[in-house]
């Protein structure tokens, strides 16, 4: 198989990466995913739980995350409204992702600096 | 275990999770290394093989990958000096990563639009 033909069996590979990558890039995603995931239910919370985020970055994600179906918004009719965000049942399938990104992260670390 | 508790021990997660996103963020350094673990050595090859990459930011990124060790610059003593991209053995340990994303990229295009 030529290096184009192999690379054109690839885009095959690649089409979905960049699909996941899309949802995943930047440095805000995974961390706030994990928050929710572990019970980090409000705006507050999830804030506190990430270092350096501000909270129309938080906005935003949380926003990019609701249409991705990732997390779901859930409003509770009490003086005052509260807003609170819970993971779908489909969070559960980035887990695969985190580990092997948690694997090789571990390792890296360790490639470079030894 | 309290949210704040589970989220720190989250953090153990975290830091190598973004450890690896630091290294393939952005859209070009995953398709980069595949196109060259596929056999595109040349640089002009491996730019041909990404649809929309400049030369400055092929060139950047290829920097990037190399200073990481997933890839090594051979140096051909000719006439004119040909420079080709080689994937060090490490760069086999992205494909349980590629796995992963890939998998989850072609699942949620059907979630998304079934």
């Amino acid at each position: 198989m030529t290096p184009k033909q192999s690379y054109l069996s690839c885009l095959d590979t690649l089409k979905p990466v960049r699909d996941a990558l899309d949802v995943f890039n930047g440095k805000w995603k995974l961390p706030i995913l994990v928050s929710i995931m572990v019970g980090n239910e409000r705006f507050t919370d999830i804030q506190h739980s990430i270092s350096c985020i501000t909270p129309k970055v938080l906005a935003k994600e949380l926003k990019d995350l609701e249409e991705h179906k990732l997390i779901r918004r859930v409003i509770i009719n009490e003086y005052p409204v509260k807003i609170l965000y819970r993971p779908e049942p489909y969070a559960e399938s980035i887990i695969p992702i985190i580990d092997a990104l948690k694997e090789w992260g571990l390792n890296h670390r360790k490639k470079l600096f030894t």
